[in-house]
């Protein structure tokens, strides 16, 4: 067995620092561990106590009689470091550190951390400043808090990992008041060691573990979590995660929480979605969209029946699946047909959806009959039952009804429950249809289940060869300069021309192609509209006095005179957009913007993460580009002409290759503006940045 | 007393059709009147009952010994208008229709309605299809639906009015569960006479009501509901709306439902907003917001503290608020040193917010302490109290130290409730400490109070003198002659002659400044573009070839030859804009949109409903203007120059003044587009369509 498998699922258990006093912080591990009948040894470690219960408790670490597989450590943060130590010589597989006061304090917190990996050598760390973690599957509670603690787990297949404890308790008391069941329970916290990627991996194994739920304050290394992630994708285990920060103050809160170092919030959108994973909205789809993924059923389509006895409840429900995108067509004749040969009563409403089948939703045998109708039809992808408060007298009748109707298909069933009645609403979800007080619950759930069977994991693709740069310039290049750098990565450019004379410049406006725009170069004046340096529609007849006009407004303007110009082709027509890249904690990625003053207001802009080796694929940089909004413009919207797409995506791919190879050498790039122009025309990048670093 | 105080709190109640076993439904009016102790009359009528209980039952409603205030009709559809017809003969004040089978089935239904209608002459009518009502203030129960009754009712001081029964009940038992009070619960479904409006007008008297919650799938007369939301909101009384048919799907359910005309959900929300109700955005704020302001308390800014025990929840709530715009600074100076000098202990964190102050949190002095340091600090709005799981052990005390607190300010103060623990939910709420078991309720709570704080009723503006049109013309104008009806009320408009032959086109060029745009004249042919019937940027010298070359593309391309053109003055610079109309059920509306292709795909646009007379005042104007997400591209954005905005906002006025003039004889108007020119230089209306009826 792993380390990480002998922390989940340990036949030994040494509690350092254990009370005798079950009422004690330090004495509820081993009371918890008995009390769910912890079937392996126990070895409280204490030199003040001589027993506890029937146990024998060890002096030191070194006089226990065999090594246990896993240790909680119940010293303060000024002492955990020694039984660390001792752990370690003797061969743990792995210490749970419960104290706190490392990095989330600051400074002589960090020292302590520090001291603490030290110690560790390669005995795996949970925590510190970690609340420990349950195994539900096995009934194993390795933690000293209440929060982590009760009579009868919720057990099921929902493995959870936070990296806050107080939001695990919290997790655990609202699954178990919902009848929603979880398999594992593990709060990494400080992560010096173990954390979110090492547990998303060992789940993904786990065959009590059909879905993973994260509560993300930071990714510590995108890498890990990137391959976890991905190989949870390929084991069909969907991973749904609430990541907090998406504000700066809940950010700067999460930095205070754990000393976790935040990386921009979109960046993570980002990440998640090349990992396939679900990123919960609200707080409350953490717990919600798990409910819906472990049930296992699988939503095709958007199309969703409304069953209900209760008018309102069903347009609440429909309406919010309308909000999002999902349809709630009538129900197909021979569905309608099967509907009235029920009975259901004169008022049933069977032409529409919600199909409000009235009192009929009362009686089990009618709505088992409506049930099987709606989920045998070809016009659903799912159905939710509204659960009104006439439906309450009987709720294991009708559970039962509904539970029997579940093997026909795999299309989910869901269920809303109009009054306050959580009682019922876990009796469904224990029973396989999960159960919301929320309308937006529903659609979320939906949503969620949809999403997971659109992402189809991919392995990174292998990255394109490494271009042949020659020496590469350093610092701030002009823009020439840049705009070489580019089209060697096979960026397509504005055809151009250097010039230091008047004299010069009408024969390179003639080659050119007769207009033309005039711009200073410069490596050091970045924004040359504001000197007065850019001049458009000049002509070969036109541009020397322009040229000596440019020069002069910019010295005046700037102090600098310009020795160096730019003559480049007018490009007309087409969309302008900007190319660029981001690199932060999590890693770098390219970013395609729509240009223009409005998009930009818009913040109407996209990000793709780079894979650990090369730049994305043409199928991302296609679907970054059908992610703007704005995409309209580039698709034949109103009549305009198509824009060259294929010829976009390879300028996509190939700034991606550019940033992904030159890596930590490239500071800064950026395409602004490239025009894009109609199909079988091309691109053209007219304008750019970069920075590079010396060689390495 | 008027007819709806009899109706809400009668001092006689008949029940039509009423029944001796209390288990059916026509058992249950006289057995809930009973249970709650009503102190006035009950008179059961029907005549093969002899007695209820102690109660005559009387064969017919004209044996009744008096006449009831109000009558609840048990009878179904086919004879409800019969006992209807008798009650008002005997001048009842009121009667509550429960039947159903009215308008929502269809023709036959509507019928029935119309003769129900006719039955009840003067006398006013409550449903049909409704569930009735509770006044919770004074114990009356006037319903047959087990949903509608508890024993003991939640009372407090929010009334409830809905559309939904289904809807009704279930917030019933929800604010139930939450500690949530209500003082009056009102089903109103078919609406054939009392409506939302009535009861909104009723509630603003109402010393038992603070705040009016609404379940609104139609507002049927929205005149009535204006003023009745007026008037609420100059009683100091919010309004909370959740609002169904915000999806297609949705609107089509509403419609299905109660056979309610929907208006665009668009209109709603202008509607809400220029009466000053607020919008629920999610079903549960609809209980939410209410509970929030039921308090009483005034939120006057941004700046909320969080107060935990528990750093994952405080972190949750703060990054919520944070995307909400909410500001959740860290402690003053001053404020931080209070909380130090109530030593809370080496762990608590006193610079940051949240503010932790770790186990001292469980101790009610401290935390009484703590709280009262909060609230008196100068730095914030409001507070929020995360209550964790180690918080629970002792409920009341922790309610009571936070209960202490509140009369020393009358800032908002909240609670989130981390863990499942509904119980301490619903006993903070009780004790005026709103408590929510989502951080996205906290926002929506404080968002809520926020808006309520920042509309000031007005009423409506005395409406501009009528402009005397002279003869207007009829159909379908043509370009020239809606810009001219347009700058009859003030418009300005772009300087332009017409031309019938190219000989006359010169000299028109050149009274116009000598560059031009020529376009054809035609009020058959709307989209001139398309048949090559617009040119721009031409001269005096070039325009008499081009309109001949005109005249042939555009006979060429429509088969209509032009006998008529315009040569307008040419417009450059400034943004451009779009000024239409829309008229629904709910009223009419003037429509402001930023121009172009890229703001056209994101729907930048607003909308504000005319009053019932007259059109929108400047202030209105200009926060239209002000909404637009573009806003900024008027306001001098990365250094453009700033538009005339007081030019717009004439514009948008003299629009509205035409629309409200011109009622129901305008059919279409738009100014498309209308360019903004800088600072100083007006709006040009460049192009535009009207169409008018006949005159009445």
């Amino acid at each position: 067995m792993d380390a990480i498998s002998r922390l989940l699922t340990p036949r030994s258990v040494a509690v350092i620092g254990a009370s005798a006093d079950p009422n004690k912080t330090a004495g509820r591990p081993v009371a918890y561990l008995r009390k769910h009948g912890f079937a392996g040894a126990i070895y409280p470690v204490n030199p003040k106590v001589e027993r506890i219960g029937d146990l024998t408790c060890h002096p030191d670490i070194h006089s226990m009689p065999e090594v246990p597989d896993v240790a909680i450590v119940l010293l303060g943060a000024e002492r955990a470091h020694l039984a660390v130590r001792d752990l370690a010589a003797r061969g743990c597989a792995a210490a749970i550190v419960l104290a706190s006061g490392y990095t989330e304090t600051g400074e002589e917190g960090a020292r302590r951390q520090k001291q603490l990996v030290e110690a560790a050598g390669t005995m795996r760390i949970l925590g510190p400043n970690t609340i420990g973690l349950v195994n539900l599957t096995d009934s194993i509670v390795l933690s000293a808090t209440g929060a982590l603690e009760m009579d009868d787990f919720p057990v099921g297949s929902i493995g959870v990992v936070s990296q806050s404890g107080g939001i695990l308790g919290s997790l655990l008391s609202r699954a178990a008041a919902r009848g929603i069941g979880l398999s594992k329970l593990i709060s990494t916290s400080n992560e010096v060691d173990l954390e979110l990627a090492d547990f998303i991996d060992h789940l993904a194994d786990d065959p009590a573990t059909k879905v993973i739920a994260l509560y993300v304050e930071t990714v510590r290394h995108p890498a890990n979590f990137r391959a976890a992630c991905l190989k949870a994708a390929r084991a069909g285990k969907p991973v749904v995660a609430f990541k907090i920060g998406r504000s700066e103050a809940g950010a700067k809160a999460a930095v205070s929480h754990t000393g976790a170092m935040a990386g921009a919030d979109r960046m993570y959108d980002a990440l998640f979605k090349q990992v396939g994973a679900i990123r919960a909205k609200r707080f409350a789809d953490l717990l919600d969209v798990p409910a819906a993924l472990a049930t296992g059923r699988r939503l095709r389509g958007r199309r969703v029946a409304i069953l209900t006895s209760t008018g309102g409840a069903g347009t609440l429900v429909s309406d919010d699946l309308g909000v999002a995108g999902f349809e709630t067509p009538p129900p197909d004749a021979a569905t309608a047909n099967a509907l009235r040969a029920l009975q259901t009563g004169s008022e049933a409403v069977l032409n529409r959806n919600p199909i409000d089948v009235t009192l009929a939703g009362l009686r089990p045998d009618l709505l088992r009959g409506a049930i099987r109708s709606l989920l045998a039809s070809p016009g659903y992808d799912a159905l939710v039952i509204i659960v009104g408060s006439s439906s309450l007298a009987q709720p294991e009748l009708m559970a039962g009804a509904i539970q029997d109707c579940l093997p026909e298909t795999d299309k989910p069933v869901l269920a809303y429950v109009s009054p306050h009645a959580p009682d019922i609403g876990a009796l469904l979800t224990r029973r396989g249809v999960p159960a919301f007080a929320d309308a937006e619950s529903c659609t979320a759930a939906l949503d969620g289940m949809l999403r997971v069977e659109r992402f189809h994991a991919q392995g990174d693709a292998a990255p394109a060869a490494d271009v042949a740069t020659g020496a590469l310039p350093r610092g701030s290049l002009d823009e020439a300069q840049a705009k070489q750098l580019f089209g060697r990565f096979g960026v397509a450019c504005a055809a151009e021309r250097i010039v230091h004379t008047p004299a010069q410049a009408p024969a390179a406006a003639q080659a050119l192609g007769g207009r033309v725009v005039l711009k200073i170069l410069s490596s050091q004046i970045t924004h040359k509209s504001d000197v007065g340096g850019v001049a458009v529609g000049l002509t070969p007849q036109t541009i020397a006095d322009r040229l000596v006009q440019m020069a002069a407004d910019v010295e005046a303007k700037s102090g600098v005179r310009p020795d160096a110009f730019l003559v480049q082709e007018m490009v007309d027509g087409g969309n302008e957009l900007i190319l660029g890249m981001h690199r932060d904690a999590l890693g770098t990625a390219v970013l395609l913007g729509m240009g223009g003053v409005t998009a930009e207001l818009f913040k109407d802009t996209t990000m793709r993460l780079l894979p650990t080796h090369g730049g994305l694929t043409r199928g991302e940089a296609l679907a970054m580009a059908q992610e703007l909004r704005t995409w309209p413009l580039l698709d034949g919207f109103r009549g305009r002409p198509k824009a060259d797409v294929d010829a976009l995506v390879d300028t996509i791919v190939a700034f991606s290759n550019m940033v992904a190879q030159l890596g930590e050498r490239l500071l800064e790039a950026e395409i602004n503006p490239v025009f894009v122009l109609p199909q079988g025309q091309g691109v053209r990048a007219a304008d750019g940045v970069a920075v590079l670093a010396d060689a390495p």
